[in-house]
Formats: structure tokens, sequence, C-alpha cells
């Protein structure tokens, strides 16, 4: 009788196994949404979490021209806008969403007829290796990208591993088909970024090498192994930097077939004979440590020349993760907006790490994990807010390894410095804060983290939040703010400190050491020294103490913010609106400035003088397109009138995210703007990450599953929800009316079942 | 009984041993010998074979100004030259003697008063960090050196172990004393040499990073930690590359006193307060490898910070080496001579692994050896001739563990060649031939290399002498020579081709492997094609078959050879003289050629167009001071007239080496031109290395004992030598009268007495 009952058991569970496995959410993805205008998101291969993003590049263009800033570099942070006609090839590395990029390794491109070693121009791709494509033969899907080279008519297909990037590039018969390997094309160049190339041809279909470049990321190498299904018959290289140096012993022919290649600018090619329709096959492996490294992921992950198996287990792992929410939504852009935004959100951070454990450092020396996966792509002032919070929730094992790469990277760190924005055993300083303490702090709140890596990862959080030479802290620390006379945009920064410091004292609460809480809820107060009552904003102060003149909350230059206003930033005390709502006059007065907000009008100087801010990404003078004001339409649930949290979080959820190429109000930063849509389409979002609390919103779903690693499973239904009832009129969870406006970390991963019984009346 | 006994042998043993530790060969070596004009020698503090040359640089030279080639570089190859008077100060890597040249890696100076972060003129050194100096006060020492630094009144002093450079330095009382660490600093410089570089502060005294260059090794990079005796007080650095790309997130000062620093074109300072002659110490290691290596490398090397004892380990060292080889000579230069040239012979090839067995393979993966020591720095070309040969009879270990170090790199190379210039993992492909497989064969032959790993070497070999795109192997081994139209200096390549086959031939002969005897035996005639009768030299064929016409024998360029002409270069074929001979008109007719070498006048335009070979070098038109005449003197032993070689041999140790700064009539050229200054002063000389024949010369000591390393001892003597007494009149191996004009390896190793019977009559 137990043997039957288990195997029931057994049974029942393979059946749930397979129900679930043969839902289909890979169809709802659309990787194109985002690749017009601001989303900087890519096209290509990718699977979860990927150290390979294998994707079509449409231009090259240099951050510099003649010592000036090309404005045009910022279209191409992810090397492909949906606009463009012609690509220049596949590269290997891509970010997804980020303001700022990089990367763009180890293009490949397929050509037939006379060898052409320069790209060529974008009007007329003849003229060189690019070609012309058009939309209609492309497919995107997760995992798999496909496209029609017009102008050789050769089929470029590609899949990935999580190492391994798998070419399949279908010739037409030529005598003179060539596969070239690029070495100098990069994402957000400039003539100096490539340090140094090498490559080395191993046998007839195998290469190797690596590439070195000075970019975002200082001092960064990328190792590669290549392999051709098919044997070259000849190949070579040409050196495009200027020659400082050539010794006069290089006296014969290195150039051609000859198996070392080195210098600063290369493009290597590699010649064939194709029949029509013949298959050319290519593995790419990167690594983060050596050739060797690059070798054995190749090996480990690929083992045959079944491109179509690869394919299909890259897009088995993606409906995996998908999978962890199934929800029910209509019309379909809403689920396709849904899965494109958990497809966006499960990109970054990526594996930085060999299939043997094996990884660089920030301190540029070699180690080895200890079981678990390193992580880089941490772009933290983004992704702190909602991305992490939602990993806590959907993605705990995950975030408890992102959690332990930014502890290594603080023992490692020269500063000892939990990450700011951690970049390929780099730090790019870029943006603001110490963020990586609300990440730990979360994941010590909510139970991901515990024990005595809790306790590490705390130790160095507050080791981070004491780094005097560090962006103004030495002043925070003495004046209890950022004075702007001593660093600039000291308004973001001490708003910024002072919510890390809150997030460090809940952990270190929960670990039950009170006196980094106390010392660390004290410092959280910071933010009070700068709300200036004259002007009913927060502004700058100087390091004798007195705010600046000439204040105007529209402006972003010069008045102490980065990337935002007074109007947007001035709300960023996401551990304590209360206290701000009061001082700014009560709630009343606090729900009419954020009405203003929503509806105001920004002057066009505004646009000018913001980075990372255009009119796709603005409600009225609310700016969705980037993250100060991520929290800004929670905050209504501070006031008596939360039915305006629903309301403006569903037209944010609508207006913001289309399921378009240019969907995206603003970039999706390594999937902090896909966050902010899982989150508040599910009806709750993190104001503050580590109080435990998700301010209840609207969701815009019919019916969610989430299903955790615990193996319980939450229900989120909207009774009666539709485009005209937003408002939420009760929630129940496990059928206990709710009286609070946010649920907990218990409330959702406990599992059961939430209900947001809908309406179209504001209540 | 047997206790006393055993204790007797014991005392007896000790007492040996102490007796030739007690033995002083230090005071005899002289290291500003060839430091200045051509011996490209450099006077610092360096252990046998060690992988730090820690060394004084008086200038720095860029190799091209204007993109052109600048000639006063080629002075600096060691980084020193005797006749400057100000130092720039001292840096950790130098070649020893060679013609062309790279490294002076991490250039270390002192200085006080106002911070100087540029080197300054050297006709005004106060405009700089550079300083003034005295010979007076400067002290050569193996493992030691010492010099004031005049502007700032500093005392410098340096030692070494393998992997460490330790430096002194004795300052005056200041409150701002600096330590310059100057990554930009090098030797054969250019404007983007320096690819990249990277330093990170561990802590208030220790220091680590990294330095990667693009000059004669392609693709190279030294890794170090440094580690003062005393904390600094601050530090910062200047990047003086063009800054392409600065991120506009760097906000916050990240130049002063902030723990990471990478560039381009860095110069790093670190700041003290300095009593009245306060020391301050820094011990600096280098890794192949990495960081973590170099970390390791100097906590095992020297574990405290005892500068004393550290020399005098390093001195002893020095006295172990130098003592392998006891001679009696006079007048004192000629022990000077000597036990310098011994000096100069135990510093290259150089050790290239960590103290762990780590280093880096030509394939740029990290390798580990299984208990030998890996080495780098063969320069084959010149060290083939008579370097390996007398590590075959006084180092065979060192010489084992460096063929060892060549397999390595063969199975590691692109090509799967042995090396042809060993550069810190890279081929510089200096020169030409492949004579890898000479020293491979003499190791072989003399039963140095034994078992699985001959026949593996001697696999390599072969493999090399197959690679066809190779400079003009294709040619060879189809027309059996190199035509000029295909491949320039044809002439030489084939000449040398031809002995590097023979070499092979006589490694397969002592293996059994009669078929590759065959055909190497068969290749090894490849010379006999390019004597041309109607000129009486070798000349350059074409393609075709035909000799060049214009052929002109004092001329280099364009006449089928390189730096040498056919006077010189049409005597290489040192496997078969007697047939050459025949060739050339028979015994009488050469040697009145011989003569006429001896005698000639070269003509300015000579010196001019050929690289390497200065006045200062020749006799006659006979070029000492390059490589391929070096067997010249001892071809007539070949004919009836063999006391000319003696009488010439005696003339070229007196002419060639001087116990003087500007002693060397040529590039020392890592320890070939000592070697054969070592070999024909103690009366013999391995005309074709892998012969197992060393051709009679004239002995210029007066005894000499070789210690070998297998216990026995060979004691060498010139009865009745002197300045008058150059000729031989007879030759007793132990005891017989020998009736050839060469020694056998096992003359040699096989331990006794070879008596010279000398006299001033030839005969």
């Amino acid at each position: 009788m137990r043997l039957i009952s288990f195997a029931f058991v057994l049974a029942s569970l393979a059946s749930t196994l397979a129900a679930q496995s043969s839902a289909n959410y890979i169809q709802y993805v659309n990787p194109l949404i985002g690749t017009l205008r601001m989303g900087h998101t890519y096209p290509g291969a990718t699977v979860p979490f990927g150290s390979v993003q294998l994707s079509p590049d449409t231009d090259e263009q240099p951050q510099n021209i003649g010592g000036k800033y090309n404005p045009e570099t910022y279209r191409y942070c992810a090397g492909y806008q949906y606009d463009d006609n012609t690509i220049v090839g596949f590269s290997h590395t891509h970010f997804s969403g980020t303001g700022h990029s990089d990367l763009g390794d180890f293009l490949i491109m397929p050509t037939v007829g006379p060898l052409q070693l320069e790209p060529g121009d974008k009007k007329d791709p003849k003229t060189g290796f690019r070609s012309a494509f058009s939309h209609s033969t492309e497919v995107a899907e997760p995992d798999y990208y496909k496209v029609r080279l017009d102008d050789d008519g050769i089929i470029a297909e590609m899949t990935t591993t999580t190492r391994v990037g798998f070419h399949q590039y279908t010739f037409p018969a030529s005598d003179n088909a060539h596969i070239i390997l690029d070495l100098m094309h990069g994402i957000y160049d400039y003539d100096g970024k490539n340090v140094w190339t090498y490559v080395r041809i191993v046998n007839d279909h195998t290469v190797v090498g690596f590439r070195q470049t000075n970019g975002w990321a200082r001092t960064r190498t990328a190792y590669f192994a290549m392999e051709f299904s098919k044997p070259f018959a000849s190949y070579g290289y040409r050196e495009f930097a200027r020659q400082d140096y050539r010794g006069f012993w290089r006296k014969f022919d290195q150039n051609h077939n000859f198996p070392e290649m080195a210098g600063k600018q290369l493009r290597a090619y590699f010649d064939f004979k194709t029949a029509a329709n013949e298959k050319i096959k290519i593995k790419f492996a990167l690594s983060p440590v050596s050739i060797k490294g690059a070798i054995s992921n190749l090996r480990s992950e690929i083992s045959d020349w079944n491109f179509d198996r690869v394919k299909q287990q890259g897009q088995a792992a993606w409906n995996r993760e998908l999978s962890k929410i199934a929800i029910t939504a209509d019309p379909r852009d809403d689920m396709v907006n849904f899965y494109t935004a958990m497809y966006h959100a499960f990109i970054s951070p990526t594996v930085y790490m060999d299939a043997d454990g094996q990884y660089k450092g920030i301190d540029q020396n070699v180690h080895r994990t200890s079981g678990w996966t390193n992580y880089t792509t941490f772009s933290l002032w983004d992704t702190y807010r909602a991305l992490h919070p939602l990993f806590n929730i959907i993605q705990p094992s995950r975030n408890r390894d992102m959690v332990r790469s930014m502890m290594a990277h603080h023992d490692q760190s020269p500063e000892h410095m939990l990450p700011v924005w951690s970049h390929y055993a780099n730090e790019n300083w870029c943006m603001i804060g110490y963020h990586s303490a609300s990440v730990v702090a979360d994941a010590i709140v909510t139970g991901v983290l515990t024990g005595p890596e809790a306790n590490k990862a705390l130790d160095d959080a507050i080791e981070t939040a004491h780094v005097g030479y560090y962006d103004g802290i030495q002043f925070y620390e003495k004046l209890g703010y950022v004075p702007e006379d001593k660093n600039s945009t000291s308004v973001s920064k001490t708003l910024e400190y002072a919510y890390d410091d809150y997030a460090i004292a809940q952990a270190a609460k929960k670990l039950g050491r009170m006196s980094v809480y106390n010392e660390f809820m004290n410092r959280s107060q910071s933010w009070k020294k700068l709300y200036d009552p004259a002007v009913g904003f927060m502004g700058p102060k100087d390091s004798t103490g007195n705010f600046l003149p000439k204040f105007d909350p529209l402006k972003t230059e010069g008045q102490g913010f980065i990337e935002g206003n007074a109007w947007n930033y001035s709300l960023y005390v996401p551990h304590d609106p209360t206290t701000m709502i009061e001082m700014m006059g009560g709630k009343q007065k606090f729900a009419a400035h954020l009405d203003e907000l929503f509806t105001m009008h920004l002057p066009d100087s505004f646009f000018a003088e913001t980075e990372d801010i255009t009119r796709d990404g603005i409600i009225g003078g609310y700016i969705h397109g980037n993250e100060p004001s991520h929290h800004v339409a929670y905050l209504y649930d501070w006031t008596d009138q939360p039915w305006k949290t629903q309301e403006r979080v569903r037209m944010i959820l609508q207006k913001q995210y289309k399921a378009a190429p240019d969907g995206l109000g603003g970039n999706d930063d390594c999937g902090q703007m896909s966050a902010w849509y899982i989150l508040s389409s599910l009806g709750f979002y993190p104001v503050a990450p580590a109080s435990g609390q998700y301010m209840l919103g609207s969701p815009s779903i019919k019916k969610a599953v989430l299903r955790f690693e615990s193996g319980r499973t939450l229900t989120i239904e909207g009774e009666n929800q539709s485009d005209k009832n937003v408002y939420v009129k009760n929630v129940d969870v496990n059928g206990q009316r709710l009286t609070r406006r946010y649920v907990t970390y218990s409330d959702i991963t406990g599992g059961g079942r939430i209900v947001f019984h809908m309406t179209d009346q504001p209540r």
C-alpha cells in the first residue's frame, strides 16, 4: 500500500511537471520589444542569466568623434536599433537595457565573394562586409535569432548555452565564402578602447584567443575558443592599428595562414568553399579566466553539432524560468508585455565564471567558488529597487549567489567595498549610492541569506558605508549630508545614502545587532537635513550648512541632483514617507503635490540637460523612464487617496510598456524597468526594499500563479479586473481581509491565495 | 672504528667544501665590463639565471622619433651606458648583451623635495626625478649595486633573489621624501609600447599590479608585488596617456590615496617623512603568471628586511657557480676577464616560473612544471654556438631544464616549433635558423638528455625543421636551398639550416633512428648548392637555380646574407669544413683565404649597412663582434696550419676582451661572446655542436680545474703558457699523447688531466 501511494504521488508530481512544462510561455516573449529608441535591449539569443548574449549589431558608432562625445552612440548601447536596415555582424556580449555601454566582443560575419575587411557604409552595405536585411526575415525568440543577410543571400541563425554561442550559417554555393572574426568591433567604441588582441589557430577548425579593452570597464579581458563545423581552406588577418613597432626579424609572411595573430585592431577571416544551402556552424565559447577555460567551457556545454537540440534546450530553460509566474491576462499584449518583462528581468546579472568554478576577481586574480555561481553585471543603482526584491521572491537561490558574488567582490576590491556597478571584474562606479547594501539587507530580512553568511554580508555593507574617500562619504559622515561645494549631485547622494543606511539597519535588526541598527537608523535620518521648507523641496546645502541660492526645482544641472530634478528626486525617502509627507505639509497637501507632478509640463530645457531621460518616458512631470521615480506612484498609499496609486500604476503599466519595438519608455536597465512591470502588474511593489513591506497597487493580470522554490505556490487573483476596474475595493490574503496597504514577504512566499477585489470606483 | 672513519670522511668533505667556498671569485667579476659602447651588458644586481635584473637605467631613448628609428636607442639595450652621468632610476628587468631589446619594467626612483613626476633633462637632471651620479660612488658586484644619487644625497643599494629585487635607500632628513614607481619607463620604448598597467594598493606598505607591453615581445605581461619597510604617509599617481575615455561617473578623486590605478602610461608615487640616514627598503617581486604569484614569490624568497643577508646569499650563489671552473691566470686582468665572462655566461637564459612551478606558456595559458625549472630568454642564434655546449659541460642539469623549457615551448607554440628566440612567453623570431635543434642535439649527443625525453626532443626538432611557412623552409625543402627571390638573406638561412639538419642527424644517430639520420644528413648537404666556384664564395641563387649577378663579397645588403658578408658567412659550414675546403681549392688555398680575411681592410660602407657590427669588433675582415664568425679562427685546424688557429685565438682573446667598461668588441649576446672566451681560454671550442668534437686552440690560462656535477674534476694545464708561448706543441689527455686536433665530450667530462705543452714556435 505504501509503495502504491508513493507511486501515485510520483505520477501526480510528474503530471504536474508535465503540465507546467507543456505550457508555452516562450510564445509570449518578444525580444524585439525595447530595441527601438530608449529601451536599449537587444534581440539576439541568450539563456537565462547567460554569459553569452549573441545578437546582431546594426551599426558601429564611435563614442568620440574629434574628441567630442558622439550622441548617436547612446542609441547603440545594445548594438541594435530596430530602424536600421543593415547588420554589421553578430557579436557575443551585450548589456540589456543599460544607459551607458561596453562589450560587443567578437563579431562574426559570413560573406561570399571578394573578401571585404571593412564594414562599409550603412547606406551602401555592399561597400563592406555588412549586409542589408529586412524585418520580414527576422525571427527573435528567447535563445534563438534568425535573419537573412540579403547582400549575399546567407541565412544566419543563432542560439546559445550559458557560455557558448552557437551560429548556423546557410550559404549559397560559392568558391569564395568567408567567415569574418572582427576583433576591433565593439560597443561604445573609441580609438584606443581596444587594448590588445591575441588569436591562436589551434588547427584547421579551432581558433582561440582573447580581447582586452579599456572601456566602461577599465581593465577587462574576454577569452574565447571557437570551433568551426568544417575546416577552413585558408585564413589570415589584417591589423588596422597604426604600427608603432614592427620588428625587422618578422621577415616572413605572418598575415596569411600563420597561426598566431596579435595587435590592437585586428580582423581575421577564414575562407571556405560552399555548396548550395551548405550550413557552416560555429561554436564560440567565452571565459573570464583563460583560453584554457574557454576551451573547456566549449567542450563541457556542447558536445556535438546539433543546433536544433541546443536551441530546444535553451528554450526549455527559458520556459522553466518564465513558468515561475503563470499568468492569465488579456488582451494578448498584456501576456506579451508580462513575459517579455520576465524575459528581460532574467537576463542580468550574468554568470561570470567558467564551468569549473573559476572566475576573475576584481583584484585581477583568478578565484574559484566553493559551489556557488559567480555573477557580474550588477547595475545596482537601478536593480536594487525592484529586480533584486523580485529575485528574493521568485529566484532566491540565484539571488543568494548574487549576494555571494557581491561579497567576493568586496573581499577582492581594492576599496573593500561591495559593488556599485560590478562589470566583468571591474568597478565602473556608475551612478551613486551603495545600494548593494539594500540588496544584501533585503536578502537578510527576507531570510534568503542567513547565518554566518548573513553577518558577513552585513559587515561588508557596514564597511562599504564607511569608506570615506568614496563619493562624499567623509562629508556625509561628518556633516550628516553631502555638501554640494565638496561633492556635486549632493542631494541625490544624501537621500540615497540615507535609504541605504536604513536598509543596513533593518538587516542589523533582523540579526539582532542593535548597536549597528541604532547607528544606521540614525544615519538614515540624514535626508531631513536637506528638506528646505522655504521651497518645499529637497535642496543642496554647502558645507557651512546653507542652502544654495537660485534653486530651480525643474532643473537638474547644478541643483544637487543627477538624472532627475527636485520634483522627482525630492520624493526619494522610501523608508520614511510618513515623516516626509508631514514635513511637506501633510497628506492632503502632499497628494496635491503628487497630482501636480503627474500633470505638469516639463520644459524642453529639462530634457536637454538631463541624462537618460526623453519625452518617451514621462507622464506630466513624472519620469518613469528613469529609476528615481519608480516608487513615486505608490506614495499615494501614505495619503488618504490610495486609489490614486492604483490609477497611476495602471496608467504607467499601459503607457510605458507596449508590445512593440519602441515599447519601453526608458532604458530597461538590466531588468529594473521590467521588474517594476512584473511586480506592479501583480498588484504590489517594494517601495523600501528590506522593509518587508510590498505596497499595494492595482493588479493588471486576471490571475497569476507564483511557483516558489520552496514548492509552495501563491495564486493572485484580480477579481473583476478590467481596464475600467482599476480600483481595489478589498484585498483578501488567504481569506482574511487585509487592513493594511501592503503585503509582507511571508504573505507572498508563504503561499496560498491573494484576491484583489476590483471595482471601477475609486475608494 | 667505522663511526670514526665516517666522521673522518665527513670532516674531510667539509674541509674540501670549505676550501672551495672560501675561494673568492666574486672579487674578479666586474659587472661594468661591456657597459660602454657595444657590450650591452648592465651593471646591476642579479643572481645566476635570475628572473630579476635590478639595474640603473641612465637614459630613456625612444625607439622611434617622428616615425623614424632612433639610432641612439641601440646603445641603451641594457638601459645603461657608462659615459652617462645621470640615472633615471632602477628597473627590474634587463637583457644582458642583446642587440635589440625590451624590458626595463618597474622603475623605482627615490627623491626628496617637491614631487617631480617627469624624468627631466639629462643635461639638467634637477629638472626631473633623475639624478646626477658619479662612478666614484658606484659599486658593482655580482648581485650588489650601490651608487650615490647626488641630486638629493640618497644612497641607493640593491641586491636580488631569483624573483625579488631588494632595494635599500638611505635618505637625508626630509618631510618630503618620495619613492616613484614609474610604470611608463621601458627599454626600446615607443609611444604605444605600454599596452596596459594596473596597480592595486593592498595596504599602507604593499602594492601589487601588472604591466603589459607590446615590444620585442609582442604580447607580454609582467606582474609584481612590492613591499615597503615603512608605511607610506600618502600616495597617488598621474596618467600621462591621452585620455580617450573618462567616464562621467568617475566623479570623486581617484588620483590621490585611492587604492586602484590603471591606464596606459602611469607614474605612481609614495610619500614619506625621513630622518637623517633613515633607510627605506623595498622588496619587489615579479611573476610571469599573476599578482597572486608575485605575492607568494615575495613571501617565499625573502622573509624579513635583512638586506645584508640577502646580498650575502646572492653572492654565495654566484661564488658557487663561478667556482665550477677554478683557474689560475695572469695578469690579474685575465682573471677578471675570465670570471666576468663566467658571470655574463650565467645570467641568461633566465628563470621564468613562479616559486610554485607555474609559468605562462607561449599559448598564453598558465602551466605548471613537474619538478623542472622553466626558462626564457633564449637568444638561440647566438647561444647555440658555445653557450649551450658550455652548459652541457658545466651546467648539465640546468641545460636539461632549458631543453625541457624548449620542449614545452614547442608543445605550446601555435606553430609547433621549438623556440627561435624565447622571450617571456613570446616568440620574437629574432634572427634565423632553427638552432634549438642544435641545442637539443648537443644535449642528446652528450648524454645530458636521454630516454623518452631525448626522443621527444628530437621529434620536436624534426617537426620544427618541417614547418614550411617558417622563413623559407618550404622552398628549402623543395629546392634544397632558400631562393633569394622568395626569401631574402637566403644564403645565411640555407647554411644555417644545413648545419641544424646535421645536428638533428647526429641526435638521431645517437638514438638509433637511422632513417631520420639519413634524411637529415642529406638535407645537411644543402650548403653545397650555394657555393659559387666562379667567385669562390657562397652566393644567393634565385628559384630557377641561377646565382644572382652583381655579387659583392664585401657587402651584406642584398647579397643573401644577414649581419655579415660573404667573407665571413661563406665559411659557415661548421659540420663539414673538410668538404668546404676542398670545394674552395684545398687546404693551402683555404689557409691563404683565411689569412686574407684576418688582414684585409673593410670599407666604411660595410659598417653603415651591416647591423650589429662596428669597428670595435673586427680584426681585419674577421668580425668577432658578431656570431657568424665565431668558429672561423678554428678552421685552420682543418688545414696544415693549425698553429694559425692557436695564434688567432690568442689574439682574439686579447684584443676583443678587455677588463674595462668598453672591453667587449660586440654585444655579449646573452653570454655567447663570454662562452667563446671561456672555452677558448681553456683551449678548445665546439665548432660544430652535436659533433662531439671540441677543436683545439690555445689555452690562455695557466691552469683550470673544472668541477662537474658528476663529482669528477678535470684539470687543464697550459704548460709553459705565456703571451709568447701561444703555440701548442703537444696535448696529453690523462698522459696519452693526442693525435687528433680535438678533444671529445668524454675527454673533458670524464675527468682527469689535459696538459697543453706550449711553445713559442709555430708547428
